[in-house]
């Protein structure tokens, strides 16, 4: 098996931290990476302060396989982004070429294009990230990745990255569901990851159609070893009188 | 005026991280201390590991004025945070008589009552947050408060701290709606910036009724000093030929 390979999101913005903006980005990241068997193992939110984003990126660029951030990489005098990530590499900023061109073929004003080339700011030494929905492109640098804030926006630059990335294992999910309080198995379910430490086993209480009950989830890498552990959790939920429902691998809930 | 006063959302549990479950805790406190003068300045998804836990609320709660947490409150192997809350202040942890007599309402076997007590557990020395859903109650250790994950429940239990808290001045938001890019007003909106250092004007991109336009949001505490900026944003909105709509204080865009 591979080893796992970590990542950590970091989202910057002040809007997501006044409860202006909620952010979605986390999810879609921490989703979409999964599935390329790169595991999100700690995020953050952090305001459009320059200290504070060169910090924080300087802390986990060397803690975490990869590093994916999110927001201030507009053209306004709060996208500081860039600026911040090149002060973190000790780097100058450079107008990136590609970017550039893309900018202008949009055409606009002197004063209005001078903004605009402001999103060509990359630290020297960067790489892109491509934009299919068609702005101006995102950059990495080292194994920081730099995207838009914008879920839309993030989402295409995202995407240009499957196959491009180092990857371990795929963490996959199955899912039980029981329509029992979670201290009914408690005991149950703590014997059975005492057994089984390869897998993670969640309980996530629901409310459904009027009834109270819990998502068993088991999550790991070998599907054999979640099918053996989906089956002594089923038999722990027959064995407090219920009858669970097996919804499998990676099921939504 | 009062003095800033911050706070910190720490989200725990490996759902989030996994993008199993999307997180909504941090926005709802986000906005509800917003409006109680407490600003959420950090926060943080971690997974549901001990030595994170730990290091993780001993770093925050020196940082910031108040630590809010969310999650791993429940009945289940995976429910460890009373146990970390503990271990950070180095205390024991004890069975809080008042969240036991709660629990002990609502009979059931010996065994599954054992699990259900696991959340009586509290550090020694800890307050009870209490809960208006039924269920047990939170608690607050020194200046870290700890709540349900379930957003319900935990918006249950934040109710309770209304009036509690210590607050400084609250931030408000004024809005001004401008279909315009945000390359088109950014040289104006620096200068703004400049000139009314106390308050933080971000611009916002949207697409509304296929019209691309951008949210101009100024924040701060003094309205009177809002206003003034917001009559300098409009009047940069209408110098580039477009008629900024005024959303006015506190706007939901």
């Amino acid at each position: 098996m591979n080893q796992a390979v970590t990542a950590c999101v970091i989202v910057i913005g002040n809007e997501i931290l006044s409860g202006r903006t909620q952010d979605t980005n986390l999810n879609h990241i921490a989703t979409t990476l999964g599935g390329w068997g790169i595991q999100v193992h700690h995020a953050r939110v952090i305001p459009d302060d320059e200290d504070i984003i060169v910090n924080t990126i300087n802390e986990v660029r060397t803690t975490y396989d990869y590093v994916f951030t999110t927001g201030g990489i507009g053209p306004t005098h709060d996208d500081i982004t860039a600026v911040c990530i090149a002060k973190a590499f000790a780097v100058p900023v450079i107008q990136h070429p590609e970017i550039a061109e893309r900018i202008r073929q949009r055409p606009a004003p002197d004063d209005i294009m001078a903004s605009r080339l402001l999103m060509a700011r990359v630290p020297e030494g960067a790489s892109l990230i491509d934009n299919p929905s068609g702005g101006p492109q995102g950059f990495a640098m080292d194994n920081v990745y730099v995207m838009a804030g914008i879920p839309r926006v993030m989402q295409a630059m995202l995407s240009t990255l499957e196959g491009e990335l180092q990857s371990g294992f795929v963490v996959r999910s199955h899912t039980i569901r029981a329509y029992t309080g979670e201290s009914s198995i408690a005991d149950a379910l703590a014997q059975i990851q005492r057994d089984y430490p390869s897998v993670d086993i969640g309980s996530y209480p629901f409310l459904r159609e009027e009834r109270y009950g819990t998502h068993l989830v088991i999550r790991g890498a070998d599907t054999d070893v979640l099918t053996t552990v989906a089956d002594a959790v089923m038999d722990a939920v027959r064995a407090i009188g219920e009858e669970p429902e097996n919804l499998g691998l990676d099921a939504d809930t």
